[in-house]
C-alpha cells in the first residue's frame, strides 16, 4: 500500500503499526487496533492520526489534498474487506466516526453513526438487510445527529418534527416507523434544513464525512474540552485522532443489541462480570435510559477452564422473555471474550459490544481501575491470578487514593444538602455541633458532644480547640493555611477557604446566602470534596482491609526513600508507626508550646523584664518539654526523631487584640499596656520573613539552651526506660547564614557536653538544618560544613523562591489556575523547574562537601506522589509527612522508584 | 644575613623587603620602610612581621625559639648600625615598641618608649646624653608606661608617688626633676611595684621587650579590637605586625621636640604645610595638650624650586621665643621633607617627626583624603600639578562620600543638645517644627512654616505629608524601611528607627526619658549621622565646586555603566539630570496614586461594584497618569524612561484602622461597614508576599490596560511636544512565571496597537520585567524569551533570597552585626554570594536566551559602591539609583572599571 502517513487501518485480524500509539490513534482507536490484533470481532475501518488535528484549517481546506488521498484510499480497502462500497446505491458501505483523544476529555463530539446514508444508498442498505423500515430509521438517526453535531441546528426542531409525524401516522413508542412514514419524516427533515440553512442538507457521503471529521476537531477546540485540558495539565498541542469504522446495527431488531460490560464489578473490585445490554438499539440510547436495560452479572467461577472463567446468570431485566431469546448464546460469548481481553490487557476492562442479527462485535474497551478498597483488591487478585507482577500492582494504585482508605467518609447513598463548598483541605468526612471558639469546642467535648470548629482562619493557639473538634471548618486559607496544615497532620477533616461563608464569632452566627446557622447547628463536613452539608449525614468508617497491607508490603520491597512521619504529640507518633513511619522527621517544638497551660509560661518568658524572670519561665518550660521528648522518645523506640527548634515568631505567642490582650495580662497580673505595648513592639509586617527561626535562637540564646537540654535530658531519660539508645537529631530552622548555624551549633554542643558530664551518660544526636531560604540551597556547600544533615522545608522554600505567602495566595492562585497560568498549586505538588532547581543545587554543593550528608524533605510536598517522585530523583534519603500521608508516601516512593527501572 | 622569616629590618637608607608589605608590616613598618629606602632620616629598628601574631601563645612560650634568635640577630644588626648595644651599662641601645596593624584599629597598645632603660643602662645613657636628669627622666616615663601597660598596674597609683616626691622635693610643673630626685622617684616607684606584684619589676631589656610585645598583641585581641576588626569587615586571621625601633629623643632640652605635620590642609584642601610642635617632650605629650604646643603653617608657594614649594611662615606659638630657636633650620628642613614625601606617595601625607639635638628624624607618615570638598580639591589638584593621573584621582575619592557634597549638614562648629540616636536613613541635616501627621505637616508648610514629620513608622499614603516636610523622623523601621528608602528618593534628610523614642500621634507627644516635646516644637536631625538635636541648630549649604564636576567628568571618561535615575515626579527627574542621570530607570507609577486627591479614585476603583464602576474609576485614573507621564517625558527628552506597572497590593490604598476607615467612607459616600469589610478581605499576613505586582495585573488586566494607554497616549503627546520620539520601557513587577509576562505583556502589546491605530503614529517601546524573585532568577532563560530588558530588583530579592522582611529586621539585624553573624546589611550593600549568585544566573540564562537583553538594577544597591562593583563584574547595562545618589554611581562605576583593570 501506499505510505500512510495519517490514516491507520484495523479489522480482520490485523491493523497498521502506529509509532506513539496512544498519542497517535487516541484511546478508541488504539483498543480498536489492539483488538483488531487478538483477532476480537471488530467492525473494520480506520483512525486519522492526531497529527491531523495540528494543521487542520476547516473540512474546506483539507478535505483535499494528500489526506484526502489517503481517506479515499482507506476507503477503498474497506470496501475490500466489507464488500460493500462508500456511496454505493446497491451495497452502500456505511461508517461511524469518533473522537479519539489520548485520554477522556469532557465536550468532545458524542460519536456520529450512520454517515454515507442518502436518498440512493438508503435503498441500498434497505435491500442489504431486508428491512426497509430499519434503512430509513437508520437514515433518520443520521440525519437528525448530523444537524445537531455538523450542521448546528436546534435538535428540538426535528424532535419535534418527528413527533408530529409520528402521531399523524399513529405509530406508538418504542415501535420503528414503516419504511413510508421514515420516507415522510425524511423528506420534512431535508425540506426544513434546506428551509433553515438556505442550502440543501449533504448528500454526498464524502462531504458528510469530511463535514463529521471537521466538527470533532471542532469539539478539540472548544471552550469545554479547552479548560479541561488546562486544568488536567494536558498539553494544548496533544491533537486527537479519529475513528472511521464500518457501521454494525444494534438497531437490527430483536436479534439485535448494544451494550456494555466490565469484566469486575469496580465498586467492590469482586472478579464477577457486570453489565447491561438493550435490543433493537442504536448509540447512546443505553446510556440514555428512556428504555429499561437488561443487567448482566456473572460471578467468578474458580474451577472454570479459563483461568477467569465465570459462571453467568443474568438477573433482573425489564424484557425477561428478550433475555431468554439472547442469554445463553450471548453470555457464553461475553464471557469468552472477558476472558480474553482481561488476559491481554492484564487487568479488567470495560468494553462496548453491538450485535447485529446474532453476530457480535466490540467497538471499544478500556481499562478499569475501581475506586479504593476496590482497585486494591482487583490489582491484589490479579498478582494472585498471575496476571500482572507484584511491581505492576504497586505502579498500578493512585497514591493519592489511599487517603480515602484512612478516612470516614459520607456514605454515598446518602442525601446531601450542600450548603457551599470550600477548599478540600484535609480529607475524610465528619459530621458535629457548630462552635465557633476554641474554648467552646473543649466545654462541648467534656459534654461528650461531637463539634465541628468554624473559623474565619486559624491561629497556633486553636490547636488545642482543633484537637477536641471532629473537623474544621474556615472561610478564609488556602490548601496550605494553618488550619489546613493542622488539620491534615492530626488527619481530621477540614473544608478551608469556604468564601461564601460569613462567620461572625463574637455574634456565634454562621450565614451562606440567606440561610443562618448558629452555635449547637448539626453540619458534616467532607474535607475530600469540599463539600459543606446541612445536617447529620450518615458516614462510613474506614476499615483497612488486608490488601491494603499486602499492596503496601510490596512497595517497601521497592522503595528507596525512607519514610518518616511529622509527629509533635506522642498520640500522634503511635498513629505514624501503625501507618509504617520509620521515624520522626519533624517534631515542631513549639506546637508544645501552644497547649493553654503552657502557654502562660511562654508569655511570662516574653514579659520578663530581666535576665531572672527569663531564665525561671525557661526552667519551667525545660521541665514541660523533657517531659514530652521522653513520651516521645519512648514511643518511637529505636527509631530516629527529627526535633526542630523553636520557629514561630514570638508574637503568635500573645494574645491578639485589646480585649484578649485585656483579659490575659489580668490574668498574668501584669497590666495591660505592658502586654499591648510589647505585642505591638513585636509586631511585625511580614512575619513570615520576620524575627522566627534560627533568628530567635541568636536573640535568645536561652532558648536553644533550654530546648538542647530538654532533649538530651529527655534522651538519656528515654533510653534509662527502653533500654534502647535514644537517635535523636537537632534541627536548627530558617538558617540562611553558615554563621548561624556555627552559633547555634555551639550552644547545643556546649549542652550536649554539659549533660553528658552531669549524667555520665553517653549522647547519639546530629545536628543539620532546615533548608527552607533560597540563600540556605545557594550557600549548602558551606552551610554543610556545619550540618549532619538538611531538612527541605519546602513550604518556606516555595513561599521565598515565588514571593508567594500561602496564607495571602488564595486570591489569587484560583485564578492563576483558572488562566492557566499554573498548571498545579506550587504549595501542593512541588514546583520542580525552580524550587526543585534549588532543591537539586543544594544536594549537589552540600553533598560535595559532606558525601554522608543525610538529606530528607519535611514541607508538605513530601506526601504528594509526584513531588516524592522528584525527591527520589535527586537522592534525597527519606521524606517525612503528617502520619496519615504515611501510607501514600510509602506507595509513591515505591513508584518512583519502579518508573525510574522503566525508563531507564 | 641569616634567613629572616619574621624580622624585616629599616634603617640606614634600606630596608629588608617583604612580600605583601603592608599586611606583614603594617602601615607604620611599611611607611618606616619605605621612608628609609627613600634615605630619609628614620631611626633604624626592625619590623616583626604580622605572621607572628598568629601562633603567638604568650611571653613565655614564643620568647625562646626561632624568633627569639631572630630578633637577638636583630638587635646586634641594630648595635652594628647606631653603635649601641642593648642593655649595655656604658652605650645603651634604647628602643620603643609600636602595634603595627595594616589598617588603622582603635584599642590597640600606645607606643611603648625608652625600652631597655635599668638601673645600670640608665647611668651609660646619662653618660651618652651628658644629661643624668634627662637619663632619669626616661627611665621614669619608661616605668609608668610599662607598669600601666604591660603590669597592669593603676596609673594613677604611681601618678600620685610622683606627684608626692615632685612637691617634696619642690619641683614645679614643666621642669624635669634632677638625677638624684629621678633616682629616688625610681626607687619609690620599683618598691610599690614589688609590693604590689609580689615581683620585682623586670630589670632586664630582653624581658622588658618580650612583656612589651606580648601586651601589643594582646591589645590586638582586646575585646575594643574585635569589635572594631568585626564592625569594619576586617579578617579576624589578619594579624598586627610589631615596630621595634631605635629611640630618638624629643625631650633632650630646647633644642628636641616632637611634632607632626601634614603636607596639605585637610579641612579645605588647600596646598599648606599645616602642623604643631612641642619642644622638650616625649610620646603623646603632643596630643594629650597638657602644654601648649607651637603651630606650624607654610603657605604653598608656585616659584619654588621644588615642584612642590613651599613658603614658609610660623604663626601662633605660646613660647615665641623657643620657636624663633628652632624655626628657620626646622622648616626647612621640614619643606624639603614634605615635598619629598609627596612625591614618592603621590599625595598628602601626615607625618610624626622627633629632633634630638637638632637632629631630624621621622617616625611614622601615613596618606591624608581629607573630607568632602577638600578631598575633592587634593586630587583635582594632584592631578594637575602631575602627581597623579585621572585615572588615580578617580579611584582616590570614596563615592559615598560624595552624598555629603550634596545635603546640607549642621555646622561643626554648633553646639549640639543630642536627645537620641536613630539609624542614618537619609543623609543630610534639616531643622523644623515637630508634626505627627501628614495633615498638619501640609497645614504648616501652607504657612509657611518648615517642619519635620514625626512617626512611628510611613506609609505610602504619607508620600504627600513627607513631600512637604524638611526632614522625617521614625521610631521604627530600619536603612530600608519606608520612610528611608521614600526619603532618600526624595533627598530628603530621614533619621529612622530612632528606638528610644516614644511617639504618640493621637496625643501629638514625642517623650524620650524624662523630656517631652510636642507639636511646633523645634528639632533638627541629621540624616548623615542619626543624631536627634534639641533645638534650631545652625545649618551649612551644600555648594557644588568645580572640583566635584571635573572629577566626575573624568568618572565618566572611564565608566562602562550607564547611570539612571528612580523618578516619578517631573521635579525629581530634573534633579536626576543635574545629576548627570542618563533616564530613568524606575518610575514607580503608584506613587502616583498616593496623592491625596487621587487616592480617593483610586478607591473608587477598589469599590466598584460592578466594571462600570470599575471603569470610571480607572478611566479618571488614565487621565491623571497621562498627565504625569507626560510632564515625565518632556522633562527626560531623548533619555529613555523605565515605567513599572502597578505594584503594591490594594489594601495600601485604604484607610487603617476602624476610625479612619469610617471617615474615609462617610467622604466617599459609601457605608463605613462596607469599606471595613473590603479592607479586611484585602487585608494579608505578608503583603510583601502577597497580591501585589502582575498578580495584580492578572487579576485585574483594566488597570494594565489604563496605564499601558496612559504610557502610550503620553508618549505621543510627548513627542509631539518636543519633536523627538519618546522611548519608553514597560516594566512587569513581580513575575515568577514566564506565562504572567506573557499574559500582561499580551494586554500591552494590543494596547499599543490600538493607540498606534488610533493616532497613526508609531510607537517606540520595549517590554520587560523585574527579577526580583528567586525563581524568575533561576527561570531567566524562559523569562527572556518574553523580555526585551531585565531589571534587578534587589530590595526584593534579597527580603525573598533571605527570607528577611525589609520592614522587620531590624530587631534582630542589629544583633547579627553586633555578634558578628553578617558583615554588612544586606539591604544596603549587596550579598554577592547569595543575592549575587541569583543575579548571575539570571544574567548567564538570559542573556543565553536572548544574547542583547538589556539587563539593569534598581534596587536601593543600584547607589551602593561596592554592590555597583558587582554589577560592573557581571556584566549589567546600567543601574538605576535614587537622584541624589547618581553622582555617587557615576564615580563606583569608573573606580568599578579601573579597579577591574588593574586586578586583571
Amino acid at each position: 500500500m501506499l505510505t500512510a502517513n495519517w490514516i491507520f487501518r484495523f479489522g480482520d485480524g490485523t491493523s497498521d503499526q502506529a509509532s506513539g500509539t496512544l498519542q497517535a490513534l487516541g484511546w478508541k482507536g488504539q483498543s480498536l487496533a489492539e483488538m483488531s490484533r487478538l483477532r476480537l470481532p471488530v467492525p473494520p475501518g480506520f483512525t486519522i492520526s492526531s497529527d491531523v488535528c495540528s494543521w487542520w484549517g476547516g473540512p474546506e481546506s483539507s478535505s483535499t489534498g494528500a489526506l484526502r488521498r489517503e481517506v479515499e484510499y482507506a476507503l477503498a480497502a474497506l470496501a475490500n474487506t466489507t464488500g460493500r462500497t462508500f456511496g454505493s446505491p446497491t451495497n452502500p458501505l456505511i461508517v461511524s466516526l469518533r473522537p479519539s483523544a489520548a485520554h477522556s476529555v469532557p465536550g468532545l463530539m458524542d460519536g456520529l453513526l450512520n454517515i454515507g446514508l442518502n436518498a440512493s444508498t438508503v435503498e441500498g442498505l434497505a435491500e442489504q438487510s431486508g428491512d426497509a423500515a430499519f434503512a430509513y430509521d437508520c437514515y433518520r438517526r443520521f440525519v437528525q445527529s448530523y444537524c445537531d453535531v455538523v450542521l448546528g441546528i436546534d435538535p428540538q426542531d426535528l424532535e419535534d418534527i418527528l413527533e408530529e409525524l409520528r402521531a399523524e401516522a399513529c405509530v406508538p413508542d418504542g415501535i420503528k416507523p414503516s419504511a413510508d412514514v421514515g420516507r415522510q419524516i425524511i423528506r420534512a427533515f431535508l425540506a426544513f434544513v434546506e428551509d433553515e440553512l438556505g442550502e440543501p442538507f449533504p448528500d454526498d457521503p464524502m462531504e458528510q464525512l469530511w463535514g463529521a471529521v471537521g466538527a470533532a476537531y471542532k469539539s478539540w477546540n472548544g471552550r469545554r474540552a479547552i479548560l479541561h485540558r488546562q486544568a488536567h495539565g494536558l498539553p494544548s498541542d496533544a491533537g486527537m485522532a479519529v475513528v472511521v469504522q464500518t457501521m454494525v446495527f444494534g438497531n437490527r431488531g430483536k436479534a439485535s443489541s448494544t451494550g456494555v460490560l466490565c469484566t469486575r464489578d469496580a465498586t467492590t473490585g469482586e472478579k464477577t462480570l457486570v453489565g447491561e445490554f438493550l435490543n433493537d438499539s442504536q448509540g447512546n440510547e443505553l446510556v440514555a435510559g428512556t428504555r429499561k436495560a437488561s443487567s448482566i452479572r456473572v460471578e467468578a467461577l474458580a474451577q472454570s477452564g479459563c483461568p477467569t472463567g465465570f459462571n453467568s446468570s443474568i438477573r433482573e431485566s425489564s424484557e425477561p422473555e428478550d433475555t431468554a431469546d439472547v442469554a445463553p448464546a450471548l453470555v457464553e460469548a461475553l464471557q469468552q471474550i472477558a476472558c480474553q481481553l482481561e488476559r491481554a490487557f492484564c487487568g479488567p476492562q470495560e468494553f462496548e459490544f453491538t450485535v447485529e442479527a446474532g453476530t457480535l462485535w466490540l467497538l471499544q474497551s478500556r481499562e478499569v481501575t475501581g475506586q479504593g478498597k476496590a482497585a486494591l483488591k482487583i490489582v491484589v487478585d490479579l498478582v494472585q491470578e498471575g496476571l500482572i507482577s507484584e511491581e505492576e500492582a504497586v505502579l498500578r494504585i493512585d497514591p493519592a487514593m489511599l487517603d480515602q482508605l484512612l478516612h470516614s467518609t459520607i456514605d454515598p447513598s446518602a442525601a446531601r444538602d450542600e450548603l457551599a463548598r470550600g477548599l478540600p483541605a484535609s480529607p475524610g468526612a465528619a459530621c458535629g455541633l457548630i462552635v465557633f471558639s476554641c474554648e467552646d469546642a473543649e466545654v462541648a467535648k467534656a459534654d461528650g458532644k461531637k463539634v465541628i470548629l468554624v473559623r474565619n482562619d486559624t491561629t497556633p493557639e486553636d490547636v488545642h480547640g482543633m484537637h477536641v473538634a471532629e473537623g474544621i471548618l474556615t472561610s478564609r486559607g488556602g490548601m496550605t493555611s494553618h488550619a489546613a496544615v493542622v488539620a491534615r497532620g492530626m488527619g481530621k477533616p477540614c473544608v478551608s477557604g469556604a468564601w461564601t461563608l460569613s462567620i461572625d464569632a463574637a455574634e456565634k452566627s454562621l450565614v451562606v446566602g440567606d440561610r443562618v446557622f448558629g452555635e449547637g447547628d448539626l453540619i458534616t463536613i467532607d474535607g475530600t470534596s469540599g463539600q459543606i452539608l446541612v445536617g447529620e449525614v450518615p458516614l462510613q468508617r474506614s476499615d483497612l482491609s488486608g490488601d491494603f497491607g499486602t499492596l503496601l508490603g510490596w512497595a517497601d520491597k521497592y522503595r528507596r526513600l525512607e519514610v518518616r512521619s511529622n509527629a509533635e504529640q506522642a498520640s500522634d507518633a503511635i498513629v505514624a508507626r501503625e501507618f509504617g513511619a520509620e521515624g520522626i522527621g519533624l517534631c515542631r517544638t513549639e506546637h508544645m508550646f501552644f497547649d493553654s497551660e503552657r502557654i502562660v509560661t511562654v508569655r511570662e518568658m516574653i514579659l520578663a523584664e530581666d535576665d531572672e524572670g527569663r531564665k525561671e519561665a525557661i526552667a519551667k518550660l525545660l521541665e514541660m518539654q523533657r517531659g514530652d521528648f521522653i513520651k516521645l522518645f519512648t514511643t518511637m523506640r529505636g527509631s530516629p526523631v527529627t526535633i526542630r527548634l523553636l520557629d514561630p515568631p514570638l508574637h503568635e505567642f500573645l494574645p491578639k487584640g485589646e480585649r484578649e490582650s485585656a483579659e490575659v495580662a489580668t490574668a498574668m497580673g501584669v497590666s495591660p499596656e505592658k502586654l499591648i505595648k510589647l505585642a505591638a513592639s513585636l509586631d511585625e509586617f511580614n512575619p513570615m520573613l520576620g524575627h522566627r527561626g534560627c533568628r530567635l535562637l541568636v536573640s535568645y540564646p536561652g532558648i536553644a539552651e533550654m530546648q538542647a537540654r530538654a532533649i538530651f535530658e529527655a534522651a538519656i531519660e528515654a533510653g534509662r526506660l527502653t533500654g534502647e539508645p535514644v537517635l535523636t537529631e537537632i534541627m536548627v530552622p530558617l538558617v540562611s547564614l553558615k554563621r548561624e548555624l556555627v552559633l547555634v551549633r555551639s550552644i547545643i554542643d556546649a549542652t550536649a557536653n554539659d549533660v553528658m558530664k552531669e549524667t555520665g551518660e553517653t549522647l547519639y544526636y546530629s545536628i543539620g538544618t532546615m533548608v527552607e531560604l533560597p540563600r540556605a540551597a545557594l550557600r549548602a556547600g558551606e552551610i554543610a560544613k556545619s550540618a549532619e544533615f538538611f531538612s527541605f522545608g519546602t513550604n518556606d522554600l516555595t513561599q521565598t523562591t515565588f514571593g508567594i505567602s500561602r496564607d495571602d495566595a488564595a486570591a489569587f492562585l484560583s485564578t492563576y489556575q483558572a488562566k492557566g497560568l499554573m498548571d498545579a498549586d506550587p504549595f501542593v505538588t512541588l514546583d520542580q523547574e525552580g524550587v526543585g532547581e534549588l532543591m537539586k543545587i543544594a544536594v549537589e554543593r552540600g553533598r560535595a562537601t559532606r558525601p554522608e550528608l543525610k538529606l530528607g524533605i519535611c514541607g508538605e510536598h513530601a506526601g504528594d506522589p509526584a513531588s516524592i517522585a522528584f525527591c527520589e530523583a535527586i537522592g534525597l534519603d527519606y521524606v517525612s509527612c503528617s502520619p496519615f500521608r504515611v501510607p501514600t508516601a510509602r506507595l509513591a516512593a515505591a513508584q518512583a522508584v519502579l518508573r525510574a527501572r522503566k525508563t531507564s
